[in-house]
């Protein structure tokens, strides 16, 4: 175990599979917050296992987002992804997956965030690099009275309590009216208020700062809210199909597809790896695009987009399949009540 | 043949390749000037065709930026490349290139500035878009008394005077002291004058705008020695190998690092697909780079990039096996002897 900042990485775990599988040359991949570490890994790992370490830098967002055939392409025997836990996928290439996790310990600061918000019944989700830390953290929250569910329901986050962007199943429980989330950022603190429409206060480990996310979550359906409705004006429609290797769903696209033709509009299937907005600057008469490959881009980035930006899910309101509330129930709810 | 705004597609030619290959899937991919056209000419290929096609926005800077890989993971049939004359290679799914050609007559604007510029001795070049005329142009030269030469030298670069990013042998000469580019832009008349170091003067034939590029040259130089002079310092250099199908020279970037770390460097082999500056950002304490991807990144993005960055060739100065004026040399002689 090398520790680097506050993150545990198994390099010996590397080490022993380099050597057990005879690999001559590796592709490493790290997401963004592990940038500033990747000479110093590579480093370890070519001089303890002499073999040839190539680092893909291109952007990494999740286990889904494996640079699989890009080590086809580099003629690598083995490829390590760091930094995610293991995603159900056949590879081209061997895969191991190493995650780090943070040695920071929560549980203090995740008690006294509690006590002082009256949370009485929590559900405990965090991310990947944290998950660790979870089961100490439930046992002091209950030490100090709180009643605290961790779960693990989820086939793509396979540690109790771990959220993924595309993944909230173990955020999910009738026995907590609130969700804790322990993490930085905003992302998966709004993913999870998003997809379970309940009430979300996240715990930034680093910073210290507790906070309600229910105004961003709000502000977030409100965007969404113009995106569909300005789509169901558009007569022309992009359809964008993913080229990572987790993230490819030619199958989805074409229905979307079909069923957009169906209802009288016109539909074009695109492919792209990093769906930016860039691309669509000069992309002539398209109106609106539907996202297939990560259902958070239309979510995260559809502000950036010069045109409406649609999930799959809100395709189906687009061409009247379903409401508004269906796609977004509780808080919508919560939305339309404050707004009405 | 299908034209649009003054570009001529050859929409037949795509039919009857389709057909003959009963191909059922395609993947169509375009450079960024064409996407304007893209909804079109879908339309167009899968009514004509009766074929499903999805097509590639990804980033496309010529025909080594081939997106062939990425048809295999779609399961194409056929690949369509728009826009770049072929580039000689093997493909994993089939590929068929549609070069489109301007209609734009040039002849009567290239004599009137070679007149009054005085020009005698020319030898003319472009890009594939406008190497249709440049036999036109070359006997309007003639005819109002300028010597003209158009070189047909590239194994890269199929037409006479055509020349690409990376390949100028259409532009050598010694019958001629001066190259008339036709096209828009700066890339390529920078880019004759910087690998030929004779005088450009280009003829923009959307605008009329008629140039002489030696000033823009001039400072590409400064800002190319500067860049080799402060990797000079550096002790953590990042070799980049590209990931496009005719962009990944692995040996090349192997040779680097080899010859980078004989000289008491650190060196670490990257991967990458878009060379963007923004990764860079925070890659910890890499001090230099190295891009074996395509020459030209160093050159037109370096500005951009938070540490130096290098062409292969400029390695060799920073590690002196070369000297500059060997890297650059009728150019640089004139920079020096105005800076002298």
């Amino acid at each position: 175990m090398v520790t680097m900042g506050d993150l545990t990485f198994e390099i010996e775990k590397i080490i022993s599979e380099v050597k057990a599988r005879n690999a001559r040359r590796i592709l490493l991949q790290f997401p963004e917050g592990l940038l500033p570490y990747v000479t110093r890994i590579a480093s370890l790992i070519e001089e303890q296992a002499g073999v040839e370490a190539v680092t893909s830098l291109d952007p990494c967002w999740g286990a889904c987002d494996l640079a699989d055939s890009e080590a086809l392409t580099l003629r690598s025997d083995l490829l390590i992804h760091f930094g995610h836990a293991p995603w159900p996928t056949q590879t081209k290439v061997p895969a191991l997956f190493v995650e780090c996790f943070s040695k920071r310990e929560i549980a203090e600061q995740a008690v006294k965030a509690a006590l002082s918000l009256g949370l009485k019944r929590l559900i405990l989700t965090s991310t990947v690099q944290h998950v660790k830390t979870l089961p100490l953290v439930k046992k002091a929250l209950e030490d100090a009275g709180v009643s605290v569910t961790l779960k693990s329901d989820s086939k793509r986050a396979p540690y109790p309590g771990q959220v993924l962007g595309c993944d909230y199943s173990n955020a999910f429980s009738p026995d907590a009216d609130t969700t804790f989330f322990i993490g930085g950022g905003l992302f998966h603190a709004v993913g999870v208020a998003l997809f379970t429409g309940k009430r979300v206060i996240s715990l930034d480990p680093y910073t210290g700062e507790v906070r309600d996310v229910t105004p961003n979550v709000r502000r977030l359906l409100l965007e969404r809210y113009t995106h569909v409705a300005k789509a169901k004006d558009a007569k022309r429609f992009g359809i964008i199909i993913g080229l990572k290797s987790g993230q490819t769903h030619i199958n989805v696209a074409r229905s979307i597809r079909d069923a957009l033709r169906s209802s009288g509009k016109e539909a074009y299937l695109f492919a792209m790896r990093e769906v930016v907005p860039e691309r669509f600057m000069n992309l002539g008469d398209v109106e609106a695009l539907v996202v297939t490959a990560c259902p958070r881009i239309a979510i995260e980035d559809g502000p950036r987009f010069p045109i409406p930006v649609l999930t799959p899910d809100e395709v189906e309101v687009v061409i009247g399949r379903k409401n508004w509330v269906e796609l977004y129930p509780s808080i919508n709810e919560k939305v339309e009540e404050e707004d009405g």
